[in-house]
């Protein structure tokens, strides 16, 4: 450990240093952990006046970091610093590099995580101090979690979400399509199945309209948009690749947290995820944040609602739409929303690979089930009217659909997004070789099916870092089943989770079959369309 | 990896398992978290279909744990299992040990948790689940954090928190001390420097009554009654000894987490640090349930109230009283509250060892300040008349200091605890060697003294970790000071913390100094007692 000179650069960004800066050399350490950890030993530190848990700041000659300290006696020498990787893809690294450490005080946002705890409501200033320091990987998962928590309880009002949303934007990078307007459609999600992105996407840019679409991976779903497409495309795309591709094909559908556009928005999300919670405000913020990154003029939002969705009732989803539209409006976005049944899946299939089948099914116009076309051209056909044309949008979108054009520019998307799969078809996406099927204990009707449980089951069987994992459903709403039918089959790439998901499917218990007694009073029982 | 066969023995505690137990070799990992963590080998964890933050269970042929799974690719090779200080003492492994390891599904507290966040009431069993997942350490500083958030905005009701302090008492050991009636005492804190307990304790015990008063570490304090005492006497002290002092002695002054009672609270309070946020629901369950755990009959619980306190209004002060008080009796706790003036800190001095420092002042009869002595022989005056004492409690109690009956008392105490410095004198309490003054602006009279702020730099110089540290007052509120005249000084152990804590000082201005043009209106003018 050598004491090095004090000096300015160490001054910047706000945090308040104290002391002098001392050298260390690096040592890899091969852990991934959530946050940006460094490793001292427990002499150099005390030396210091550094404890476990406190916060240095690491540079470079070129870059610096703020990160968490842990201690040890034997892991790193003393004269040692153990980085792990993401800190040291952060600064650039290499093994016997040399740093400087300097302790710096906690992070201001602590106090404004306290303030929203306490219901205070935060000024512009403020939001715009925690977005930078949630960018600056300054907080913990335990702080972002207590902020998470702040507005899960307590949501912003639409003033500190417009705040946030353009601080988030202005946290990374914006990307300049010169196309003018630039359409934009987003799921608020919370239904299980919902591939429609990868229909609606292709109907629009073939219909002329440039829509370069970003989505996220699952939080609490089984598999986000983005974990979806991966299946069988590349979804990481750079900022100028965005750009190049929707000046060009017309439509893409990227990675939001691949792009470097409001990566305040992912940290949040990462924090989200050991609770599966994903607050009100935040859902806004963050759909609105990333549209506004890539320029969106119009944006079509999709409220599914239902019981056991996101959204379980018709007023939540008028407030969101509402919301939606005012926060849009004041950050220059043109919001409409559609909201649409979520009271059971979307189409048979659920799970990423499993998606991607069905999606590739509804193009080359063999869908299983009807209810997935249905709502991707309604969704693409509101989008092409809001795009100025004249005619029904719906049935214009199912012409785009029907004649193959969905299709090719399907292909032609995910060919300029890289893959190793061009033209790929239906029968050629790969899944789960492990395969459980959930039968009937009897005779009746499906009265209701579990969103949620579903989810739980098919997270159970890997999804969606199991990409080959997940849930068809052989019966919806309505369909009669005898005693011994098929309800659904799990897939799994794994066969403990395989046990895993069936032995969860038998605690949760998804189904609802009506008795036949129902059968015997028609005039009260009600038959669910699919 | 070898797989071993499926056993029963992996099915208890309630933990869902999924599949079977596969053996590893252990290699100690030199690290401290805060959670019991388990490093396994990517390849192995993809084969068992476990994830980054999965959660395992870990077993021996004597014990179990479950812990928290991180991947690596290179710190331990495939067979191998990473475990952490914390873990290797739980399951008392020795290096090379083997380990069963099968994967477990989340806990059921995270839904639980979920409810809170959403606002509803849980139930005794629901409590009890939570309790028990949170004493067994299977929840994570996250969702830890996220609980203690729900409880900070949402507080539990009344009859949440007398199951939650009972669930706690039963989550841990029970002291069964022969005596009746157990007196006990407790602060709820938030006002620094109050180092009263160190002279109620003895001056109780010198009347005869038997007082177990167990104590906490600092949350959001310069420092806890435990981190005090323990600058010169053993706090940790095992149950067995707790009962065997005070039946000897008759009051002893114990870390509560040192010994093994109501240990989910001390899990709880640590997820409460990195936030310092202490709940109101879990002040009044944490109290009560360690009081219940050593068997107090009669509680006289001391609430300081005053601006840039815990409590700040009288309202609160009063509610506080109230939930105390009927939590209490819920239990079988007679419960007194005394309503404290916290509005400035208690005497002169603020830190670990400067607190032990003043209170032997006062024992010896000869405190810097009568701030001290005033509030620690007003409670103990109350406690003795809770015991039945006809006369002035208050009296006695200075009867008893004035003796130097307390003294003795506290010397017998402490040697009973166990201390290397018997007999020790307030002119032999170690401080730290680093001092840096803060001084006066201008001529004025002290008008405020900001609590928070005091405790802000106390810990930038290092408290309650480095126990030598702290702040003096040499003046307080009402006292006239020149322009020069030193306010107050900082006391460290190191530099680099006296920089950060004098820093820290300039920025937060602890001191309101009311100019002397305030003379000149002599009927508006207040003037407060120190």
């Amino acid at each position: 450990m050598v004491q090095g000179d004090v000096d300015m650069h160490d001054m910047d960004r706000g945090e308040e240093s104290a002391g002098v800066p001392v050298m260390f050399n690096v040592s890899e350490i091969d852990l991934e952990t959530g946050e940006f950890t460094v490793i001292l030993n427990r002499k150099d530190a005390s030396i210091m006046g550094v404890r476990s848990l406190d916060r240095v700041k690491v540079s470079t000659e070129k870059d610096s970091m703020v990160a968490i300290v842990e201690l040890t006696d034997s892991v790193v020498s003393t004269g040692h610093v153990g980085v792990l990787k993401k800190g040291r893809k952060q600064l650039d690294l290499e093994q016997d590099a040399h740093v400087r450490i300097i302790p710096v005080t906690r992070p201001r946002s602590i106090e404004l995580i306290k303030k929203r705890l306490n219901g205070i409501e935060l000024s512009t200033e403020e939001i715009n101090i925690l977005t930078d320091e949630i960018t600056n990987h300054r907080l913990s998962d335990v702080e972002l979690s207590a902020f998470v928590c702040s507005t899960y309880m307590n949501p912003l009002n639409n003033r500190e979400i417009t705040d946030l949303t353009m601080a988030m934007v202005n946290s990374g990078e914006i990307i300049d399509i010169d196309v003018d307007p630039i359409f934009d459609f987003h799921s608020v999600g919370g239904v299980p199945g919902n591939k429609v992105t990868l229909i609606v996407v292709p109907i629009v840019a073939a219909a002329g309209l440039s829509i370069p679409k970003t989505c996220s991976r699952a939080i609490s779903s089984a598999g986000g948009t983005a974990d979806i497409l991966e299946t069988i495309a590349n979804v990481t795309l750079p900022g100028w690749k965005i750009k190049e591709i929707t000046e060009t094909v017309g439509g893409t559908i990227a990675w939001g947290g691949g792009v470097n556009i409001a990566p305040a928005d992912d940290i949040i999300i990462r924090a989200e995820y050991p609770l599966s919670i994903d607050p009100y405000s935040q859902v806004i913020a963050s759909v609105l944040a990333k549209k506004k990154a890539v320029g969106a003029d119009h944006l079509l939002m999709d409220i599914p609602t239902g019981p056991y969705t996101k959204v379980p009732s018709m007023d939540l989803a008028r407030t969101y739409a509402r919301d939606f539209m005012e926060v849009g409006k004041n950050i220059g976005i043109n919001v409409q929303c559609a909201i649409t049944y979520g009271g059971q899946p979307i189409g048979r299939n659920i799970g990423p690979a499993l998606e991607v089948k069905e999606a590739l099914q509804v193009l080359e116009n063999d869908p299983p089930s009807s209810s997935t076309v249905e709502k991707a051209t309604s969704l693409a056909g509101i989008i092409l009217e809001m795009g100025g044309m004249s005619g029904d949008g719906k049935e214009e979108a199912l012409r785009i659909l029907r004649s193959g054009e969905a299709l090719s520019k399907f292909h032609e998307m995910i060919k300029a997004q890289g893959t190793d799969h061009p033209g790929i078809t239906s029968g050629q996406v790969p899944l789960g070789e492990l395969i459980g099927d959930v039968i009937s204990p009897g005779r009746g009707y499906v009265s209701s099916i579990h969103n949620k449980n579903l989810v739980r089951i098919a997270r159970a069987a890997g999804c969606p870092h199991d990409k080959f994992g997940g849930i068809v459903l052989e019966k919806k709403i309505g369909h009669q089943v005898e005693k011994g039918d098929i309800l659904f089959r799990v897939y799994s790439s794994n066969e403990q989770r395989l046990k895993m998901a069936l032995n969860t499917a038998n605690k949760l218990i998804p189904f609802s079959i009506e008795g036949m007694v129902l059968e015997r009073v028609p005039g009260e029982r009600v038959i669910h369309s699919t």
